[in-house]
């Protein structure tokens, strides 16, 4: 099982992190590169073409401003493409979203909250874990894990109420 | 295969029509369900819960305004979940959308466009592809078929631009 | 007479601890709970259900993004409950507020500004004092001191334009 | 048990019907006055003075644009102020919205979704059931309902769906 | 002529600051308070009230969030009444800019940019203009001063430009 | 006394009726032109510069989308400028309000609501009155004439639901 | 001199109808296409690749939603693309500009206003203009033309307030 | 060729900067000026009416707030003017992209993204480039160039991860 991560710029790397985190997590593959769907739209179409007999089994995109990245691949290629939306300088966000989410019929992008990170990775180990079943049940511990967390929050928050 | 087609109130009929031609074009089995997170939560917890082990590979939830229905089964499903927001009478679909898209860390909705009901229904395939080999294939055919749907605009514009 | 107050997050501590100083202020019992609708959606229905056998009378819902903890708990407890949007790191609140102040029929969620700890806790006190006429006497006393505040606003405001 | 509906315009009375229903329904007496925060401030203020003492337990204000007739009765009395904004002819009731909802530190406004009569109704109905035990229990019939009505949309899903 | 500068809080003050170094460049007296229309209503009814016979010719109220100061005055007084919203702490300004300008018909409010003092200072001085032609003249000459200080600008661009 | 009403469009004319309407209850003077200020800026310039020799006291300008009409205007004449924002047929009025309310420090345009033609023709009407004392009086009586119609509106009401 | 006039659906010919409409009465060649960046992204990309070659020299491109055709088209020629957003059936043209005119750095696209078929095809007879003096002129007297239509408005206004 | 930068502030050079990198990087000669729309309105008269005279070919104006400098520039040029809109201390630039690109029909003004100073430049570059051949290679030279960073950034990342 493979995933590929594209992002639009290098800048967009810190966001990049966060959904390797989770694909290590999850013991999933992937391999990250940079594309610009304006400055480098030959290297984009070459991806998405070849990304399905390459092995990848979904795409995570990630663009800011006027954010076609996604879409632009999303054209391309038969496998899901998920779109996470990067807030830049202005606009705080609402440019990228609706670049990323307003998909015209026939060609969605599965988009995430913007910077959600995490969010793409853990969306993309679910796409996966329809043919993967050791992803099902690792996503089971990984929701179990995010309880416990809430309850010892919960011990956290007695322990400073306290003083 | 097998997905599940879930709306907060019958008005959203119309959405839930768009996804099933899409998946009666591809030959999915589907439920539909009206399911309001709010004024069935119970209806809402036992369907999440019980998708993964009746078969269901996938979530569609539509749902408008506050849109919380997808949130909601996603919390309670490892299964990937399909946010559609839908338009209501104010906020042109805004409050819809950002109720959908915007999860917080750990529990994604793979949000597509709003009243997107086609591209709700074409992701679903596109997650199914995954795993069943013959979906991918009939993907494929659809983009060329959209590209020839293309071209024969072209030739009726053509026509209508010679009178 | 006794409140909750849940937060979606640890990280929402600052804006409780705006709701606990007024509840404090006017000597009304509460209890605090970190409690996601996304990440432990049990807690939530296990606390939302038992709620008013517990002899919670009001509850008060902090949360940010796809805030969606106010309405999952209003749709399991006919108690009243009052919605605290949170502005998080994108969208400036917007997301928040719609989330939480757009619900759809049936089921209410009395939403306060963004951010608005402070009238969160004033709201509750105000539910309350409906039952517990000292309450009412409070408020009236705490409307004068603000009054009697803007007063001396406007001394400190000549001293400083006197300079 | 009394409340008080108050409208800014005899234009919002379609809105006002919507929480009238509700109130009929739980059998909570009301009484309905059209007061204009600007083009009447003096029943405003008389109004707002005298509420309680007229044994009126909470305020419904209904308002559209600059929507300031729930923060200006909420000024001038300690009884809780649910504010209901209305959809104007432009902004698309997103002024209405932060008028009503935005209040600064000290004056909270309980403020339900834009054109939610009912929602307004049932959260004065809420409110009210801190006190009357009745009201509660017609709350909790009331939200069984809702469900029952959600089962019964499911039927008539099936029935469609077969044809 | 005399014009009274109103603001919600004290911590609007350097927005008032801005209002008062036009005045006083322009030689037009002013009385400067702190009044709040949701924490001292009765302070602002007795301002709005008393400010036409206490020779006071136009008004400017600072006011953020649900800015209702402006609309709150301006229903009590015949005297024109600018309103000036304030950026606060969440929503960059736009809910205090429509509560201000969206006033319902018949109570307007003669609404300056967001943050905008000396924009309102300017207008309170255009407004006196109409009685008093020596303001007309000093509006004149501050017209000319600003082209000059364009001009000024050029030259300043032009040495930068140089090195 | 006399105002000048200028409308970028003559398709603006409905909502400058509703400006003439106010100014003849109020027997001001009026002169009404079609000036865009971006089809004849030197029509703009013309009418600018000359208005004030020309016995005009203060202008009305009505204009949609990238609304320039009325900070052009205020460029070139100390006359208090009214900017009216017409909502056009898409972005619902937001173009308009943003593109006259936000104009730059030293050249205010007093912006009045979207489509709000009765309140720019009153704040006309109070701009002069700073001058005219019989408009003061006009506009204390129809204040009284507005919560008369609020009163009359009550009546109507208590028909309609005796009903 | 020629220019293309893409289109992203045979849905948006009522829009490139008013782009046509000034090509011709400036005389200038065009030729019409429907190319979908979603689609037909092949299309899309042999029409931008090619487009200099076969004489174009400028391009509008006219698409709604998640606008990318303008942006993808910019990616693949050196030719200045107009980009003409169009207001799809929700978010009220705001998510087409947005996907049109936040383009990142490298690749702009010269965005005309929402719906703006006229100020398109102007926008790209003035970009022609640079080389063709005939156009320039023509230009000019298309703005005499548009200054004396205003003139008759005024006529016809007056004609009107007579009555 | 020449080109001519304008920009409504000597406050927007850092901006204007951005827009001269890209020009001297072409070879494109270019005067720069401060002229604001309201504070010099007769400077910018003055510039637009007399730009075509002095062998500009094309302007862009850079401004932030109610932007009117490229509208008003625009009513008065043949030229092609490019609209580059600033995002000032309120509203994120959301007034300033609307005020620049929302222009009337007849006037356009070609927007590019807030802030966006190098594709106002090349922007500029490729509408002269329509005249002038060796402006076309030196864009396509660009492009590549942009393709070769991207390539460049790819190895970058590789290094960074393979740490």
């Amino acid at each position: 099982m493979k995933l590929a991560i594209v992002m639009g710029s290098i800048s967009d790397k810190e966001i990049a992190y966060k959904v390797i985190e989770i694909l290590e997590k999850f013991e999933v593959k992937y391999e990250v590169k940079v594309i610009s769907a304006h400055r480098s739209p030959e290297l984009a179409a070459d991806f998405a073409k070849c990304a399905e007999k390459q092995g990848i089994e979904a795409i995570i995109a990630i663009a800011g401003k006027a954010a076609h990245l996604a879409g632009v691949i999303a054209a391309m290629t038969p496998l899901p493409v998920i779109g996470l939306p990067v807030k830049s300088s202005t606009m705080d966000g609402l440019d990228s979203l609706l670049s990323v989410v307003q998909m015209p019929k026939g060609v969605p992008v599965a988009t995430v909250a913007i910077n959600g990170g995490e969010n793409a990775g853990l969306l993309a180990v679910q796409i996966l874990s329809v043919k993967y079943p050791e992803l099902r049940e690792k996503l089971k511990d990984y929701k179990k894990k995010m309880t416990e967390d809430v309850i010892k929050m919960n011990k956290e928050l007695n322990e400073i109420l306290k003083k």
